[in-house]
């Protein structure tokens, strides 16, 4: 197989990075993905750092099997956590959802405040602060986790509901206060709650979804490295699913959200790797 | 070591289960504990049958390397999934908290009216409804998923709050409009809701929590079985703590919970079992 034409690696704590898989599918269409979810072992996003990295490293070892030729890491825990060591260790591009995110959310801003929601973790590394202010140290950058939208996601029960309102209110709160004009959505589940943030926000807040700048970094990254895939669209690219746990759920969820069927997603032991 | 000194294995998916700890401790002063809890992987409730049964598996080889005579499984999610495999392979006892749950409500209830609130994997076993109608089968079961309770206990932030009163509520409907008089909290964290949930559901219904019956129960298979600690009450028992993720946050958890220290909580490898 060409270098040109093997596969991205997508991986992700669950089905949250799917959103990233998507954009990538939209946006680079000539590119193949395998796509890895952690399901056995999600959320990492109240788990420490090396927990994190100890998992990520695992997964890289799994998608480095199927001769990936880049890796995305899907997933704004083990971006903030893992990437930079995994980097090091790696002959690939690895390329993570938080600079991406928070380039864009620099070039938004118009009165230098910007707010971000995310895990516990995530918000605890101050990644997004530190990326952020290396762009522009005059930036204000006030962080928020928001532990409960990663499982009223998944739940479903509460999306477009009132309780979910007070909740969102309740995080969003000090966000407000600092009257930020820029929110980034930094956990790969939270553009699932997208109208409600953006109906609680108001007007002049803009929402930042990483996945849609990640994606065209991906696509900058390739070009740089020479590794665009050269065979045409009129091939058909087949993308592969791979879970920690029995796939059911995460192909229902597939389903809900990407242009192509999930149908064939295979479990795999993990822990082997 | 004789065996009736040897300690008793104790394990959960996180924090939980040392409500059940708690209650041995309280009951049964002369035993020692072993306690594991799988903050890694956490939580085991949205998970596959599969799964919960590998991790169970893994950590109960874990158990044995730490010479326990008598293992207690609480954690409601691995006694419904793992407990009938793992006894068949082991030849220590092992104890689930479901059957003393189920137990402990048949004896309560007035009108044969039962409802258990716990995880999505254990309502969907239909295992307390199982143990229930084995006991009478005249009884009336009804079961709910309620999973925002986990994250909301772990989080801390809406505990005596107006929002988890709106979400208990709405869990809670089903079971009131049923006129249960007897709710089985079948989820070792939700005796720590057991305020807000004993006031939403008023005094007419009696609220059943696992740990006390279960604490009862390994009492007597103890006896039974001649493995009771014969050591007097003057031995000072020092219960010990592994977890799979790094100790801080479970430390905190535990000094809340516990009449004694976990100071010296240590984590393991789990994957390694």
């Amino acid at each position: 197989m060409e270098l040109q034409n093997a596969p991205i690696g997508v991986f992700d704590s669950g089905f949250g990075g799917l959103t990233v898989a998507r954009e990538i599918m939209r946006q680079i269409p000539n590119e193949t993905i395998v796509y890895f979810g952690d399901t056995a072992r999600v959320p990492y996003g109240t788990k420490s750092q090396t927990t994190i990295l100890k998992y990520s490293k695992q997964i890289v070892r799994f998608l480095r099997t199927k001769e990936v030729k880049a890796i995305v890491v899907a997933c704004n825990t083990a971006s903030a956590l893992a990437l930079e060591e995994i980097r090091r260790e790696l002959e690939i591009p690895i390329l993570g959802v938080i600079k991406p995110g928070a380039k864009i959310a620099a070039n938004t801003t118009k009165n230098g405040k910007i707010g971000i929601i995310a895990t516990e973790a995530t918000i605890q590394s101050r990644v997004y602060t530190h990326f952020i202010q290396d762009l522009n140290p005059e930036l204000t950058v006030i962080g928020k986790a928001c532990p409960l939208f990663v499982p009223i996601v998944e739940e479903g029960t509460f999306l477009n509901d009132p309780i979910l309102d007070a909740i969102a209110n309740r995080y969003l709160e000090e966000l407000k206060q600092h009257k930020i004009d820029t929110l980034i959505l930094g956990c790969t589940h939270y553009p699932l709650l997208r109208s409600t943030l953006s109906r609680l926000m108001g007007e002049d807040v803009t929402l930042v979804n990483p996945a849609y700048e990640t994606a065209r970094e991906l696509q900058r990254l390739l070009r740089k490295e020479g590794l665009e895939n050269t065979q045409g669209q009129e091939i058909e690219r087949i993308h592969t699913f791979y879970v920690s746990d029995v796939p059911d759920r995460f192909k229902q969820f597939a389903a809900s959200i990407l242009p192509c069927s999930a149908e064939r997603t295979a479990q795999i032991n993990i822990e082997e790797y």
